[in-house]
């Protein structure tokens, strides 16, 4: 099963109707949103979110370990002014520990990938709000981050689609 | 200008008429989407996924570099089985090297942020197809990807909306 060809349909529907190919490159309403991959998040719905309005920043979790790179790029170079950190509840970060994606690892694909795996830390969590604080640090402490930049933390419900902020 | 407030509201509009709150963790469609911040790209619209669908990683270029983390964890975790790595026209990447960056940040943040920058690649490209390419390549050869995943490449033209894939 690939996916694929349905992904390239659905791509030519959306470029025939496309009507934003004049956008600037820096995003207009000057925010980085750092989210986790999790596919029931759709960013751009959840916040009213339009092409061209904000850069979207996701990985496993929505980490901001992972996110300082792209956010000082997104400040420096392209003018964003607002960080938005939005972690969620039943996210699979909550699920496993480093040692268990590791033997999991280990088990499916085998020795190379038990040493690449040693050699990371997935950053599992056991507290959405903990983790979501946590990021808040993160950002707040870092060099490359503009200070006095507002950095504000929720946790997004996957049941109700709605965000709560973490102090 | 804090967009905060209206990003609150929008949400309490969505979360308002909200009837996705019974979906699996897992993604429905079994894909990871890699793709750039960029605030153009509306991944959801752009290839037709509604919540549920898939996995979404974003960074700042759409590196797989920084993303084998998140895709190990999608696959070995949440099932996923196809990876899509989509980079982009008018990329910000294109516009500048590591010196560049490093030196605008120590002139903007001063020494402590000279001093971060210096450890950091902003992993800036000059050619988007051919950093489609590598990053097919840095996928395919981690051992932390399962062999056979079907992965493929595109670069997204922020004029037309359309995809075109790379070799």
């Amino acid at each position: 099963m690939v996916v694929l060809p349905e992904l390239l349909a659905a791509n030519e529907t959306y470029a025939a109707s496309f009507t934003k190919g004049d956008l600037p490159m820096p995003p207009g309403r000057q925010v980085a949103i750092l989210t986790c991959m999790d596919a029931r998040i759709d960013p751009a719905r959840a916040l009213g979110l339009e092409e061209g309005d904000a850069h979207v920043i996701r990985n496993a979790g929505g980490l901001a370990a992972e996110a300082i790179r792209s956010l000082a790029i997104s400040q420096e170079l392209l003018g964003t002014r607002e960080i938005v950190v939005i972690h969620h509840t039943d996210c699979g970060m909550l699920t496993f520990t480093d040692d268990q994606i590791r033997q999991r690892l280990s088990e499916s694909l085998g020795p190379d990938a038990a040493a690449a795996a040693a050699g990371i830390t997935f950053q599992p969590f056991s507290d959405v709000a903990r983790s979501v604080h946590d990021d808040l640090e993160t950002i707040h402490s870092s060099p490359l981050i503009r200070p006095g930049t507002p950095v504000t933390g929720f946790v997004y419900d996957v049941r109700t689609g709605r965000m709560s902020p973490v102090e």
